[in-house]
């Protein structure tokens, strides 16, 4: 079996350490691991496969030799490295939101529209995580029948927020027990005890840039030009996972039955549905490790081709780590 | 002014105790405040204007010669001592959800519908918490034009079921911090860095009980038996203030800045409405007042008749004990 010279930009980052577990878990087949990030980073070690890599400078000429690389960089370094990255040979697979709505770079969820890989010139972006945990949950859906809206309201993990998020909550929560003040660096106030309805800048017409991620890349990923999506995105004091409560309405009306028999079929799904037995998807339940769990299926009240859904996902995993090695293994393949 | 003899049953619960509270800071005209309970509460001391009060058995024969009784008690005491009450004469303000579908009577968010008061045959009832603190924010706009659909996510805090609610949380936080395990009594699961979706038992077609009642209550205060409303209520690690991200639709369309100024001027409303500003509704903001903030207020893209709308409110205040007292107040307004 061939063997790949697979890269990670930004591979001390929360996202880029997963990715490492991900590749050694999923046995990607790697003859070099280059673990790449900035200036000051250089000389850190991360285990891989029971040795220690030596993180190097990501620089413009750091990237030749190697098949694949996966981005977990901030937008700028992304962005900087793309050309170069290409330029090697390589394939560029980033989870930074840089490229996603590039008309020339395939957005991929592997479990909705692998296909798109192979229009590549170069570069294939991950989707949003809160967008890849939501459409891994819709995906059965959709191949049954068009979607034609999805009104989503999430209850986002301070890990989305890298790995100061959740460092971030652990303090407060001391400093809190302890009668101390804190003062938030990585959230807009107090997340312990606390709910933050605000993800990401002002964007379009008062939603964030997090909000319309989900209807921008929901329409690329689904094909569905039209697609109407009107999110709500909210962090939570939860370390990790999110959770997302959806309706979604579809061309024709899917029954609940007919709901969970599709979600239990969907590649990347979990059916976690019985409320009389209280089993439904929980972000302690659904973290480290990639599935998305569906539950709490039951008909829209308000619109009769409608169903509401409840899932949670890992979304340092199947929103980021996992989805992008599961992009990798699409070029592989072929 | 005319001092009236006032009861409160269950005196000692979080809501009995932040009705005397409320009763206290609104100096309601109380000639007498009996302090009902249990009887394994019987001498039990509460504050009240400086003075200690003595918890009272409530036995069937207690209520006599009271104008107002306030219910803080379970759906089984209210049940049970409803008639004795209303045949010593009192009128009994009852939070407990045992009556609030009886067409005898009336369900009451002081703001929205306070003529129906006038109906009572010695009973009203105060509504659900998480529907007090939606329809206070939806008020405004249900006043402008018809609402035909509401769809709401909940955000509930852990006081919402009681006092043990937050003791339970912070129990949780301590011995998850000295690596020790817990056993949750008052929530399914573990509730600190977790969200539970299910408030509530079976009621409807894989809806809560609590779910529904945003949608049977609903009804029964904007008189609008057709309205439809899908919700799903999910309890955070949040001490207190429910918070509930809503898509409201109404028959005609009313624009953001029109729903700006009505919220702004609704009574029981604070309009925080400024995401360049980083100001939006937090339950740490809205907690220990009676205001619900409302913002986040943007076009629903999904459908041209919606408003996407963000709300919180202290939902032992406004959503139970000031909501209540709000009710006892138009009683002697007459």
């Amino acid at each position: 079996m061939k063997q790949y010279k697979v890269g990670i930009l930004g591979a001390t980052g929360a996202v880029g350490r997963e990715m490492m577990k991900v590749l050694e878990e999923r046995n990607f087949p790697i003859s070099e691991l280059r673990v790449l990030a900035s200036a000051r980073s250089v000389g850190k070690k991360l285990p891989f496969r029971g040795e220690e890599l030596t993180v190097v400078e990501a620089t413009h000429d750091a990237f030749e030799g190697l098949d694949i690389v996966l981005g977990a960089a901030t937008n700028a370094l992304a962005q900087e490295m793309a050309p170069y990255i290409v330029k090697a040979g390589a394939v560029f697979v980033d989870n930074s939101s840089a490229f996603r709505m590039d008309p020339e770079v395939p957005l991929i969820v592997p479990e909705l529209n692998p296909e798109d890989a192979k229009n590549h010139k170069g570069i294939i972006a991950n989707p949003n995580c809160t967008t890849i945990v939501t459409l891994t949950a819709l995906g059965g859906l959709a191949k049954h029948s068009k979607i034609t809206s999805i009104i989503a309201s999430s209850y986002q993990a301070t890990s989305g927020a890298g790995a100061a998020g959740p460092v971030e909550l652990m303090d407060e929560v001391e400093a809190l027990a302890a009668g101390k003040t804190y003062e938030p660096k990585v959230f807009q106030y107090q997340i312990a005890y606390n709910v933050i309805p605000q993800i990401g800048g002002n964007a379009f017409e008062g939603y964030t840039s997090e909000e319309m991620k989900m209807q921008n890349e929901g329409r690329k990923i689904l094909h569905l030009p039209d697609l109407k999506v009107s999110c709500t995105c909210v962090r939570v004091p939860v370390v990790r996972s999110h959770s997302v409560s959806v309706v979604v309405r579809t061309e024709e009306k899917i029954s609940v039955e007919k709901a969970r028999e599709l979600i239990a079929a969907a590649p990347g799904c979990k059916l976690v549905d019985n409320l009389d037995a209280k089993q439904y998807p929980m972000p302690l339940d659904t973290s480290d490790q990639d599935l998305v769990f569906v539950g709490r299926i039951r008909d829209d009240l308000t619109d009769d081709k409608g169903l509401n859904i409840w899932c949670c996902g890992d979304q340092v995993r199947k929103g980021a780590a996992t989805n992008a090695i599961q992009i990798a293994e699409l070029l592989i393949e072929k």
